[in-house]
């Protein structure tokens, strides 16, 4: 490593807060050597900071007043509640203390106070949240963005492939990732207004441009990067989320009742939990939002301690491989190309 | 039954034609009591139809020179396989010999031929496909439009939800069914500029308006029916049945491993039956396209008897309870209303 990454970590975001972020912390500074500043409570983190040994890491806490709750709106949070460890921690990053910013808080409220404390890089319209998956070629897939903006224009789309291209690379060390369009069909005249004028776009740029997918394409494993507007984005997102839970339900209650219960339930719980584990978001370390002038991952609120730990490492290697610069370098080249027929 | 339903069966749509139609129709109109007109290339008909005691059944074979193919394009499907099973059927409901159509061929086909050979009730914007879908409370639901149009409009979304309303009442006979938008929040506030005008709208209508629901509600079983545009709706359909092989396959992988194959294949079988069982689009009768001059039921490709006598089942079910009459009245009715602001 170059030079010691420094992270913001929220450390009230979670639903086991501050606890998981407190070891998340501790063993991201032990395994990776990430500079953490725990921005929180006080009295709490020092709290749980005391159940540790920590002599020698570089984990200082930087106080807050104040917790942006899960039921608060985004603008809410970033009106009212200015003295948040969300707020404190995102201010970190835009005075050039900290490197990136870690919240398993709500996402809204992130999003909102990232593009707005931190601010977007100079070439970017909006920046877009990337969901990271497992896909049935046991490799994974990204998907962008889940979130972070609707009614997005064809422009739009085409930034988001630049940019979901640069992440993957990043991570996943990819040399030409394939980029897809989440479309209705596979022939280009197939899609909506929206997508038929961004494959256009995608496909006179320098990406390694595979057409559109269908939704039950999603998990083929067959592109690295899907795009899509944030408002479906998000949708499939929820709905994947949704359908694994009751899914996964049905089949336990139907293993169960197809054995004598003590048996079925150890067996399958067996089996549950290598799925558990093998769809864990935790292991993929949450979703970064891409186009914020520093960087910005959010966890899912569930996060425990590995997966705190796992979205600092990310952020660490989005700061080590630069994808900044080169996202505000490709964006601003892209933008002094002659207009496009 | 007051008078006995006839359906128009294009006996060449599914992947196993027309084995799985000509049983289906057998099946229907010994259960059901449907007249059944099975239309086909005539020896393939025939030869199938001699497998099966038919001699008192009100089942006749109407031939037709061709068949459109899975890979055919809507728009060939329809100007040039004017001869086609699929454009005989319509034709047959367009002129009246018929109540309804019943394909498990080329979905946009199907839809394409429906709406331009049949032709759309007066009132209605736009048709729309709805599919219908086990939820976590055992009980159904239904989400439309699912793939026939892109780029709606909120007056087209308020029509979808008029026609879900009351294909909900004819089919579950609820009285007033729980009607939904999909979108990315549950507060009003939330979603796409499409989203909050329809909403706007479908607050000021009759309908039992539940409001937004999100991704991760579309299985909880919360509400009856989920409106949304053709483009997220066919996505959300097509996710949904990738991700539910998806799931399948990993967790059998894992009860397999996790046991001695022989015993682990035996028991995890029975569970992954009863979940096929349980998520079987063939017994909730394949997807009705509401807004047309008749009655048009879409089958999945891979329909087998079963699958096609539900449809069959279905579609008398709709001809019966004048689903169209009662379309057409509330439609009119709606346009009669001054212009809301």
């Amino acid at each position: 490593m170059s030079s010691m990454t420094t992270i913001a970590l929220d450390a009230m975001g979670s639903d086991h807060a501050p606890r998981a972020e407190v070891e998340g912390a501790i063993l991201a500074a032990r395994e990776y050597g990430i500079a953490v500043q725990l921005v929180g409570i006080e009295s709490a983190v020092r709290q749980e900071l005391a159940r540790h040994r920590h002599e020698n890491l570089p984990v200082d806490v930087v106080p807050a007043a104040e917790v942006v709750m899960m039921t608060d709106s985004p603008s809410h949070a970033f009106r009212r509640k200015k003295d948040s460890s969300l707020h404190v921690a995102a201010r970190l990053v835009r005075d050039g203390k900290a490197d990136a910013l870690v919240s398993a808080g709500n996402t809204g409220a992130v999003m909102t106070v990232s593009r707005f404390v931190i601010g977007t890089l100079p070439s970017v319209d909006r920046p877009a949240l990337a969901w990271a998956f497992p896909n049935m070629k046991e490799k994974v897939s990204v998907m962008l963005d889940v979130g972070a903006n609707v009614d997005s224009k064809p422009e739009h789309l085409e930034q988001f492939a630049v940019m979901g291209d640069i992440y993957y690379r990043a991570i996943w060390g990819v040399k030409k990732p394939r980029i897809a369009l989440l479309s209705i069909g596979e022939e280009e005249v197939k899609g909506n207004e929206l997508t038929r004028e961004a494959a256009l776009r995608i496909k006179q740029s320098q990406l390694n441009f595979a057409g559109n997918v269908e939704g039950r394409d999603l998990f083929r494993g067959n592109v690295d990067v899907i795009v899509c507007d944030g408002f479906i984005g998000n949708i499939a997102l929820k709905l994947s989320e949704g359908l694994a839970e009751h899914i996964s339900g049905m089949l336990k209650k139907a293993i169960k009742s197809s054995l004598t219960s003590q048996i079925g339930y150890a067996l399958s719980k067996k089996a549950f939990d290598a799925l558990r584990r093998k769809t864990d978001y935790s292991e993929y370390g949450g979703a970064p939002l891409l186009g914020i002038r520093g960087i910005t991952i959010i966890g899912h609120g569930r996060s425990n301690a590995n997966a705190v730990k796992n979205a600092m490492r990310v952020a660490s290697e989005l700061c080590r491989s630069r994808v900044n610069e080169k996202i505000e370098q490709e964006l601003s080249a892209a933008a002094a190309l002659p207009a496009r027929g």
